[in-house]
């Protein structure tokens, strides 16, 4: 899998899932499917009398998932900024006319009422829940960089693979120390909470 | 559309997207299917060393969002909070024979990483883009109360009929004042923004 195919794979699921928080702090979800993709960011358009566009405004921080028929999900964190002023009109076209529905909900002029954000840095995450055992890798967009997450074992391993036999997805190879295969872990925590010397570490 | 048929909504789309805060106040959103429905509450699955599991033990707001093939967005908004000690192993066997892919996750006795989470008082919002006008509607689980959101027209209405005009939906009446339609209402804010005399409110 490579960020391309993430992106395309959205674009074929169509709806997605968007997250944001609210000025409460509150998780905030709702479906989009007026996205238009370019290779390097993407493009949506909202109005700007909902609370969507509110949270968009002041915080920005937003998460897309999207699930594929293949029981792939795929997940992006960035965060949306307001188009360019001049730009506007240029997505705005380009997203109607991409998705003609659209036209129904804001029939002529009133599509005036929207606004179009761009995403053009996040973190790109690829889970395949579908595969024995799960696969999972990320990717980037744009020039940022990332956390590293899930488990990893250190130098206090002591060899006895208790971890191993514990792991649902057998993703724990033996060595010294231990290794966890990174692309293939739930992230579940049962070699943490079963390593008898607390040699797994959660980043 | 009733709470009841909403609840049935969301079993039959099987995989919904589960929206939190982490503790950086950041959203997060990830797909989950293993739910079990009761008529007054929803049980799910997951890990305790998930960031979902943390995210729901430090905060515990989520939004559930089921898009249909109808094109009907059904969200819901609840705290969510671990089932009693002694009912977890009740609700998990639930969730595992009614899902059996799990068992491929976690085979065995590796479910024993797992935690239940009920929700059992929230907010169920209808939402249909696939009529027209739009159709929404709020449904209530369990004993709360909801805030009222969207747009209202006021006393200092004057009758120009410029929101009606302007509305997308043609969800607007006439009278004194003039009335907007909730159940049809998009959000979208072009009444508010074009109403000359701002006898539009957003609640």
């Amino acid at each position: 899998m490579d960020l391309a195919t993430c992106l395309k794979k959205m674009k074929l699921v169509g709806v997605l899932a968007f997250a944001t928080v609210d000025s409460e702090g509150a998780p905030q979800i709702r479906n989009i499917s007026a996205i238009h993709y370019e290779p390097d960011a993407l493009y949506f358009f909202t109005a700007r009398g909902k609370n969507f566009c509110k949270e968009l405004m002041e915080d920005g921080r937003v998460q897309i998932l999207a699930y594929t028929k293949y029981k792939e999900m795929i997940r992006l964190s960035g965060k949306a900024y307001a188009a360019a002023e001049n730009e506007q009109k240029k997505w705005m076209d380009i997203i109607f006319e991409e998705q003609p529905y659209l036209a129904n909900v804001y029939p002529g002029d009133t599509r005036e009422i929207g606004i179009i954000f761009c995403i053009d840095k996040a973190e790109v995450e690829y889970f395949n829940l579908g595969v024995n055992p799960i696969f999972r890798e990320t990717y980037i967009l744009g020039d940022i960089s990332v956390k590293e997450k899930g488990y990893y074992i250190t130098e206090s391993c002591i060899g006895c693979g208790k971890c191993m036999r514990h792991c649902p997805q057998k993703c724990i190879e033996k060595g010294t120390p231990f290794v966890i295969r990174q692309e293939h872990c739930l992230h579940c925590g049962n070699c943490y909470e079963n390593c008898p010397v607390k040699a797994v570490i959660r980043k």
